[in-house]
């Protein structure tokens, strides 16, 4: 895709927030902002830490919804590829050149499974995961059809309550299934502990994911007797990626909110009690004030088109004085008790939770020296089939 | 717009979820599904609440961001027009064609206002709220450099504590100041109380409206006693609208949810203490199961990036054997006490909250007798400049 000859045709303020080159003031609000700096060290960060601790890095593609970003990822992070949660999704990771797509989610409806099994077509291994032994079938048969490999990983629910089997004989009985199966190749486990990310306190973390990793081994030492190996041990975010990068179980880790940060993981504790501290506030919700009626409350132009609040109210980056205290559909109420904010000042919020919502919106303005650098797509977003 | 020879380009299950004339049974899910007799009722039912009124209709076009639906509204519900909150929103509604197109909301940015300046090129009469006297040079410098007229509504805060001048004599010294204004127009009054229509108790919301029904009468009447007429006196909303059409002072609602309906709407309650029962359910998020690996829990794929749960959790429709439980970014967790869900069973979901849902979609799937009818874009999803 050329993107300079696509963005050339494109009116600010009505399909893009900004342009290459312009300045970093004259972006159109409510708009997501990427602070390039900041994004390149939570990047490179997170790849000395996987350095490290050995193990590789699939980047969780589902948080940023971006082909550019990952193609970054790659670069600067040495990503070895993406995990994502929709067949569509992955679809758009692969047509954009991500070479190593992993739907780290149960695909199940005939007409997905079909697009999946053609996805190797489009230049890029395919891994999906499987928590019902109906599934291989269907799996088999579509990959069989269309003459492709689909890697599969068997998904164990190691605490998160949602999707996957329980650890140990279940995983060995699906692997072998998996194995058996023309077209599909048993690959490993998928094992995210999603529930306890954002716990604060990092013993509790900590007591979820030692239990995790039990499990984990478990199921590891049932297929070696069995004669699997597992290729991929995936799991591990932001909120936990320590633990599994040193347990020396996961070889592979899937973090996504690190690149951005948003305000529900920086609630987060580390070993001290601290706030951890290793990635910053690369990703914004940029507003304006366009309202000032009352003194001590300045309306803004970010309400709930602009970002969810399921993880809580966003908090205003770098300013003590002024507070986000309600959102509504499309105004952000801001108690501002001394009148400090003008007309059409422009505040950085930081998002409650960064992924649903970089799904609202359809660009990423990539500023660096208060110059607009670039221009990304939200390339994924509304792809939720 | 030919939707018929765009739609051919656009790929089931990446592009769009459907398309016109497949079984309701293959739709892609997660998305949006609209019950076309049920919106058509509920339209035509406010219709015939407006005429009986006497009151106009300027339907709002921020809650469903559809071009098409608006047509509808016209074509069915006899509405006057459009509100919607954002200029680029508005853009969208001029250039698929509705003529008549308030932006509720304050407009202060440069660049929107002279968009704004630019609307009536586009054939639409062209109305915005003001709030402040600052704002009415910047607008009269706009039309004038454009050569257009822009109408002007002088916002009131009625009890919203959002935007809006106090009642009585600061409304005065801006229409005032409008009227003087070359290039403007002093049009009337917006007074939508925003934070009572969630209210679930009839007599609590009575006690706001007639709070603001007083203000509202008030500014009239000093605005007569200076020989300024008001064309317009705008507000109301689907947990209002009885209220303010019957004030006697307001002559043009703005109801938006009525349309769709969702489940925070559905809790507040009528005289008797009833649910309000005069509008259908028409809109779902249509989901599938896609994992049981628990057998009294059933995970679904609709998750925060297919709806807004900021106010509340989605319910099933027509099933009370099963609970939306929880929403995670991509799975919905459904309570099945009774194991009676099935692997890729289809669930209508009504959302908890419909405007910032209906904003992370593209695509209306309108359904009618089992079959896929149409398809209607979000016309401006994610204009939110």
């Amino acid at each position: 895709m050329n993107m300079q000859t696509k963005l050339e045709n494109l009116e600010v303020g009505y399909d893009v927030p900004a342009l290459p080159g312009m300045d970093e003031a004259d972006i159109q609000t409510p708009c997501l902002v990427v602070d390039l700096d900041a994004l390149e060290r939570n990047i490179k960060a997170m790849a000395a830490f996987c350095r490290d601790m050995g193990v590789r890095h699939r980047v969780h593609g589902k948080m940023h919804k971006s082909v550019d970003i990952a193609l970054l990822q790659e670069k600067l992070g040495d990503a070895v590829g993406v995990c994502c949660q929709k067949v569509s999704e992955a679809e758009v990771f692969a047509r954009g050149g991500i070479k190593d797509v992993l739907v780290s989610n149960q695909v199940r409806d005939a007409a997905k499974i079909d697009r999946l099994a053609r996805m190797p077509k489009l230049g890029a291994r395919t891994i999906v995961c499987v928590d019902d032994i109906d599934n291989v079938a269907d799996l088999s048969a579509a990959a069989v059809k269309h003459g492709t490999t689909i890697e599969c990983l068997v998904e164990i629910d190691c605490g998160a309550g949602r999707c996957g089997v329980g650890a140990g004989q279940p995983v060995v009985e699906l692997a072998k299934a998996i194995e058996a199966a023309p077209g599909l190749k048993f690959s490993g486990i998928q094992a995210y502990q999603g529930a306890m990310q954002h716990m604060e306190n990092y013993e509790d973390r900590k007591e979820k994911i030692d239990i995790a990793v039990a499990m984990v081994k478990e199921s590891i030492d049932l297929l070696k007797a069995e004669g699997l190996e597992c290729d991929i041990v995936g799991g591990g975010g932001t909120g936990s990626y320590y633990f599994e990068g040193n347990s020396g179980v996961y070889n592979e880790l899937q973090c996504g909110s690190y690149a951005f940060m948003d305000a529900d993981y920086q609630r987060i504790r580390d070993e001290k009690g601290d706030r951890i501290s290793e990635f910053e506030n690369s990703l914004f919700i940029l507003t304006s004030v366009m309202s000032h009626a009352k003194p001590d409350k300045a309306i803004c132009d970010a309400g709930l088109k602009a970002q969810s609040v399921d993880s809580g109210l966003p908090y205003v980056f770098g300013r003590n004085d002024v507070e986000y205290v309600k959102c509504s559909d499309e105004h952000g109420v801001i108690s501002d008790p001394n009148g400090a904010l003008k007309i059409n000042e422009k505040l950085k919020l930081v998002p409650g939770h960064c992924d649903p919502t970089c799904n609202v919106h359809d660009w990423y303005v990539g500023v660096r020296n208060g110059k607009v650098e670039t221009l990304w797509p939200v390339s994924a977003r509304g792809k939720a089939y």
